[in-house]
């Protein structure tokens, strides 16, 4: 961030009056340009014993599977953002949303917010896609998942099934996905 | 946003290829300024039978009464972001904290990120406060209140006490509050 957005003025960097850290401020009409987390949204469409998972076709992690989400636009409730993200990227519809699982990615200034829901009729495949398919949990691609969220979401999904609960949980990503796919931390801010 | 925040450049309003809304973009440089929701973080201060509640000393809704809570930081957890603002706005620390309540305004572009926990030792005043105070059920100035969401979440707080259950909840605010203070919807953005 260079310049100001409403104005064009050089911006500089300074601790505004009644704050603790730096922010990008115009001298010129003195506007302060606040940088905060954006909102993932998703969904994880259930079918019976199934998941429904993308492999992705855009990068980051092109060519990996993962659950259908995507950032969260202004104007929309997360469970619309999340259907809309499930309808864009699976061309699936889903019922029956229940909030599931959120995430702090505080590295890259992210939180996930993820509904589970019943898959609704068929699925295809959106733009971003390379395909579409329902797995069992003997079938998942777990050392081809996209993403550590994606390994957590998988794991206690099929972990809850077997409870019949499920508690929303709030946590930063685990380190299960890194075992998996061979991950090193700190070469990949893609998360 | 009238100006490329990289390149200074003025922008246009167009749909990017592969889009399908209208977005800031750069001509010169290319980028396409996405602007996304903000996520606000805070905190219900629990005691015994009672809850902190912070009057306001700011703009909007100076005078009446809030939960501890603020805009989320680049670089913060969630929970991390709701202790920060618990600090900041009633100089008390909590332990103890729990998922509890989320709430999605889209016409302001907001998701509100609420925990419950336990006050631990005192509180105070901090500078965006007039007064903090503890408050029994009986004792909430529910005509003061300062938002819908807070509204909500006491009237929530209150009932699961009583059954000893405290689920996640998800939704847009109720029109509860707007009963409590006489709002008119559509003259007030600043939920």
């Amino acid at each position: 961030m260079k310049y100001c957005s409403d104005c064009g003025a050089k911006l500089v960097e300074q601790i505004p009056a009644n704050d603790d850290r730096l922010r990008y401020v115009c001298p010129q009409c003195e506007i302060i340009h606040y940088q905060n987390p954006k909102v993932v949204v998703g969904c994880l469409p259930v079918a019976g014993d199934k998941v429904l998972l993308c492999r992705r076709a855009i990068a980051p992690r092109m060519g990996y599977w993962t659950i259908p989400a995507g950032f969260m636009e202004n104007g929309e409730t997360m469970l619309a953002g999340a259907l809309r993200e499930t309808r864009e990227e699976a061309a699936a519809e889903v019922c029956d949303e229940v909030l599931y699982r959120l995430f702090d990615i505080p590295h890259i200034n992210q939180v996930y917010v993820f509904y589970r829901a019943n898959l609704n009729g068929g699925f295809g495949i959106g733009p971003e896609s390379l395909e579409s398919a329902l797995f069992s949990e003997a079938d998942i691609p777990w050392s081809e998942l996209a993403f550590p969220i994606v390994t957590d979401v998988l794991t206690e999904f099929f972990a809850d099934r077997k409870t019949g609960e499920y508690p929303v949980r709030v946590s930063t990503p685990s380190p299960l996905w890194a075992k998996h796919v061979g991950w090193e931390p700190d070469t990949d801010k893609t998360l």
